[in-house]
Order: structure tokens, then sequence, then C-alpha cells
């Protein structure tokens, strides 16, 4: 083979090389870096908002006493002034510091500016639906977005928590307490990611860990049909798995 | 005393308290309040500078990969786009996938909005080098800003720091390891929050100490003169401390 052969291989290879590359990217990914952001935003928020709030404090300490909702407090102190603040709680006279504009310029700004990573998180939120209801629609279906968003990045992909039988899903997300009831030092886990889902949160107690096991039943079958392109099931899998749960209370 | 008279005397008690709160609000409220602000956005805009990268080396590997700057990264992939960045760095086939718009707008307004926290960052700094070069200019020529703030953040306000000795001003921040040393389980520790002024840390290791001392010495003059308004002597503070320095080394 001479060179210039080889080097036409070469380049083939190459070019081959950088297209499954390319492939390789799909869907999982995009859920996966979706839902990582958002977490990140909601730290990044509440940090901010927690400073823009003790700062804004020496201000106007009275209405950020009345509110106790940091988003809020944030959104509100962006757009309004003090004296339309006080007014709407009924205080006439206020303790805070009257500032000159230039400091309280630097905490509305940052106040603004906090507000904006709000507004971009729940856009991050809305791209993520939009992607879930066309990559899996049934599994989104029962178990919502955020979680079945969880569910995928803790398995790597959607393909891989396919294959993954209902009682894993289950406790997907509570490996410690596994590992450590599997070297006989606790009781196994009932639930781990799937705990955040409402009819578990709103079980009682004891009804947590049955009820788990039927959400991850279903979520399960769910899983499977969207990884295999079935035709829509999830709302009818939502009506069983509301039905199952009434009967347990 | 009738109850008229009471109710007079309890509201003008009221608004005296009120009075003497709002006064009670200070320079040192504003430095301590912004340079924690600086710190907080220094973490969030770490945090998602990082994330953003991520997501983007999916979309373009190679810009990703020659540009470890984030900040510098962040404002790049901000202002433009794909062709023009890859074409800058000379390459011409890309590894990443070709993203949908919808899938790159979430990228860019993530890394959008990072942008924008790197650029409030920046004037959350320049309003705190304002406050401090009228409130203590001598000690902000010796020290710097940032180690300015930190100082008084740590001490609680001017006038405590300006209490303070040389030799103490030296370890603020080094608490952990003089507590252990006064137990008698380590060395005395050198220098504390001191320790990023830029004479300490160029200096070599076995004149670090010494230099801390010196920069110790001379800052809490400015800091003293600063609380007492004095007149400037920063400069000639800073020129002694450089003069010093340099015949240690």
């Amino acid at each position: 083979m001479d060179v210039h052969n080889f080097q036409k291989i070469r380049q083939s290879c190459l070019i081959e090389s950088k297209q499954r590359i390319k492939q390789s990217i799909n869907e999982d990914t995009f859920i996966i870096q979706t839902i990582s952001c958002i977490e990140e935003l909601d730290k990044a928020i509440n940090q901010l908002a927690t400073r823009t709030r003790e700062w804004y404090s020496w201000y106007n300490p009275e209405f950020s006493k009345k509110l106790t909702d940091n988003e809020k407090f944030i959104e509100l102190i962006s757009i309004k002034d003090k004296n339309t603040l006080l007014k709407e709680i009924n205080v006439k006279e206020s303790m805070g510091k009257d500032l000159e504009k230039r400091d309280l310029d630097a905490i509305i700004d940052l106040s603004k500016q906090t507000y904006e990573l709000i507004k971009i998180r729940e856009r991050e939120k809305k791209y993520l639906k939009i992607i879930l209801e066309k990559y899996c629609p049934n599994t989104t279906i029962i178990l919502g977005d955020m979680l079945t968003a969880k569910l995928i990045r803790h398995a790597g992909s959607l393909s891989k928590l396919a294959m993954l039988p209902a009682t894993v899903i289950q406790i997907i997300g509570a490996e410690k307490s596994l590992f450590k009831h599997l070297s006989k030092k606790g009781r196994s886990p009932k639930y781990g990611l799937i705990f955040s889902h409402n009819l578990i949160s709103e079980a009682s107690k004891k009804n947590k860990g049955k009820i788990a096991r039927l959400v991850a039943a279903q979520a399960s079958i769910g899983i499977k049909v969207d990884f295999f392109k079935g035709k829509p099931i999830g709302y009818k899998l939502k009506e069983i798995l509301e039905r199952k749960a009434k009967q347990i209370r």
C-alpha cells in the first residue's frame, strides 16, 4: 500500500469517527445536562436571593420580614420601590436607612440579576418538558418532568433505564442504604429518587413503601413502552396507578 | 401620669429608637454586604460556567478544549456563533453535534445569563472600590480593595479593626491554627487573610512571615489614620513597605 492510499484510508476513518461521535449525542445528553443545569440554577438562586434579602433588609426591614418567600421577594423588590411596598403592607414609618442612589443601586442590581436567573430556570424547565414529552411521553405522564429526568440521569440513558426491573427503579438513588442493608447493617430501602412522587409523599408513613412499589411498577412499563416507541399508554397507566393507590389507603 | 401622656412618651421613644436603628447602618454594613455578595457571585459564576462548558462541549468540543479560561469562554460563546469560533482556531470539521435551534438556545441562554453575572460582579467590585476609597483610602492603598473589605468583615467594622494591634491584624483569619498553637499542638500562624497580599504571595517561603509582619504593621497605621480621619498617608506607607520588603529579599 503506498503512502497516498494509506492517507486516504486514514482520512476516511477520521471522518467516520467524527460522524459517529456526532451521532452519539442524543436526547439523553440534553436531558441530563438540562436537569443538572436546573439544579445548579436552584442553588445559585437560593444563595443570591438570601444575600439580596439580608442586604435589602437594612433598607426596608418591614417588608423583608413580612414576605418570607424568597423568589416572590426578589421579584417584588426588583420592580417596585420602597414606598409602594410599604404602603402595600400598611407601614408608615420604616426603620430602614434611607440609602443614597448609588448604595441602593448595588442592591437592586443584584436583585434584578437574581430575578433573571429565576426566569431562565423557568425557561430551562419548559425546554426540559418539551424534550421529555417527545422522548418519553408515557413515563413523563406517570412520574412528572423532574423525576423522569433524574431517573434518566441516574441510569445514564433511557435505554439503560428500560433494561432495569421495576424493583431497581424503585430504589434508584438509595444506593447508600441499599449497600448498608446488603452488608447486614440496616433495613432495605423502600424508595430512592421516586420518593418525591406526589402519591408517595402524600401517603401515610406505613403505606409509603407499598405505594412506591406501585409507582415503580407502572413507571417501569411506561419506560419500556417509551424506549420501544410503543403506542401512548401513559394516561391509562396513571389511572391504574391512582386506583390501586386509593385501595391501599 | 395619665394615659394620654404615657402614650405620648411611648410614641416619642419609638421614633427615637427607629432613628437610632437607621443611623446604626453605615459604610461598614455596605462593605460587608458587598464583599460577601462578590464571593457568592464568584461561586455561582463558577458553577454555572462549568455547567455551560460541559453542555456546550457536545456542540463544539474543539473550541471548548482550546480555551481553558471559563469566563473568557462564556463571553465568547455568548456573542459569537460556532462557525466564527471554529474559524478563529483554524478547525474545519467539528466533531460536535449540529443542534436544532431550540436545543442550542437552551445552552446559549444559560451562557448569556452567566455572562450577565460576570458583568454584575464587576459592577459590585467597582461599587466596593468607591466606598472603600472614601471610607478608608489609606488602608485600601496598602492592602487593595478585596483584602481591606475582608479584614473589615472579619473584625466587624473599621472601628473594631482600628483597635487591634498589628500582630492581630497579621493573623486575622488564621484563628484555627492560632488556637491549635495555643493548646500547644502546632506552630504559631505567620499570616491569616493578609496572605493574599501580593508582596507576601510573591515572597519566597522563608520570607513570607517577615513580610507579613511588615504588611500588617503598615496596614495597622493606615487603618488607624482612616478611622481617626487623619491626613492622607497611604502612598507614603506603601513606599516604606515596599522599600523594607526589598531589603528582606
